[in-house]
């Protein structure tokens, strides 16, 4: 049985969604972050970091989404959730994901958690961050779409983790400022993802 | 036959250190940052963010350090860079680097790249931001010194791409203006590699 930490309105989402499509037996776990549930003693133990997703398995705690992605999907094979045969594609995944991670989700926090990179009375430098975020975020999906996403999927015809991630940080497009219509493959893909039952079961779980 | 962008002084010294690493035949191409080469439409059409490293292979190019360290990983699998036969630590193994790119990278990008994430003429909220890397960069060291890095490699007795990422990442800490020393297990790790013959050779090749 594995354990996966989350909290609702996270990048989290992307692992918690590959769970589901997996099929995999897990027990979600929702961290409070209005009480800082995630700087807890217990969680700490769990990812000292302080962050989510984490998932639990019987041999240790895996944080960071591109390295909770791979493993979901090298743990369940038939779900074929990854090109695992094939080392080029499986870089590709990679790409995109580690993309999403280090760039487009640092993009987005800039908005809400500016306190990390100035210090946090610095009003005026958190603002200066805040602002910038509509363009940096639609710098980013300006290139996802016309350069990274083949359509329909990430990768062209095969799904992929990519594709859960993509979803997930899609998601905060909106509440960044950003019109997703402008990202005619990008809005289309986010769509058929919201439709997708294994979607629908993690969202609601996700809100319940 | 591969081919490598790097620029020297950038994150690319660690898929490049692994390329090395694993006997991979390459060529390496510098790019000269300071005329902008990153930006020429001959290098956006290898890697649309303008960004390094990139291999080219056959197949097409990787970006994206992540990716990149786990491809040659398992394109030269007798150099033994990964432990690609065990799902979880190949998992720690992307957790760690993960961590890099999207954490204590970002950290340091806000001494010299600011104008990333504020408008380039707000000098104060880019002052602000530079102020601030000393102690990101101290925090994320002591959480790789305490939690992460097992020691005498990351993984403990198994070398792998983490050691080689955490090389060049820690290498900017006195740049940072953060003491190496403050983090004892990170300096004999960064020592030890120092001395190896494949680090020599590319930390020369990169500044012929």
């Amino acid at each position: 049985m594995l354990t996966f930490y989350y909290a609702p309105g996270t990048c989290a989402l992307a692992s918690h969604l590959a769970l589901e499509y997996a099929g995999a037996p897990y027990e979600a776990v929702r961290l409070d972050f209005r009480n800082q549930q995630q700087r807890s003693p217990e969680y700490l133990r769990v990812n000292p970091k302080g962050r989510v997703p984490a998932l639990v398995t019987d041999r240790g705690a895996i944080s960071e989404n591109v390295a909770i992605l791979q493993y979901v999907a090298q743990s369940f094979p038939a779900a074929n959730l990854a090109p695992l045969d094939d080392p080029f594609l499986l870089a590709k995944v990679n790409e995109f994901n580690s993309y999403l991670a280090s760039t487009v989700h640092v993009n987005h926090a800039h908005k809400g958690r500016g306190y990390r990179w100035v210090d946090a009375e610095d009003t005026a430098a958190i603002e200066a961050m805040k602002k910038k975020v509509p363009q940096t975020m639609a710098e980013s999906f300006t290139l996802i779409e016309e350069k990274m996403l083949q359509g329909p999927w990430v990768l062209g015809e095969r799904f992929s983790t990519a594709d859960l991630y993509l979803f997930t940080i899609a998601g905060w497009l909106e509440g960044d400022g950003v019109d997703v219509q402008r990202f005619p493959k990008v809005a289309e893909h986010m769509a058929r993802l919201a439709a997708a039952p294994q979607v629908q079961k993690v969202v609601a779980a996700q809100k319940a």
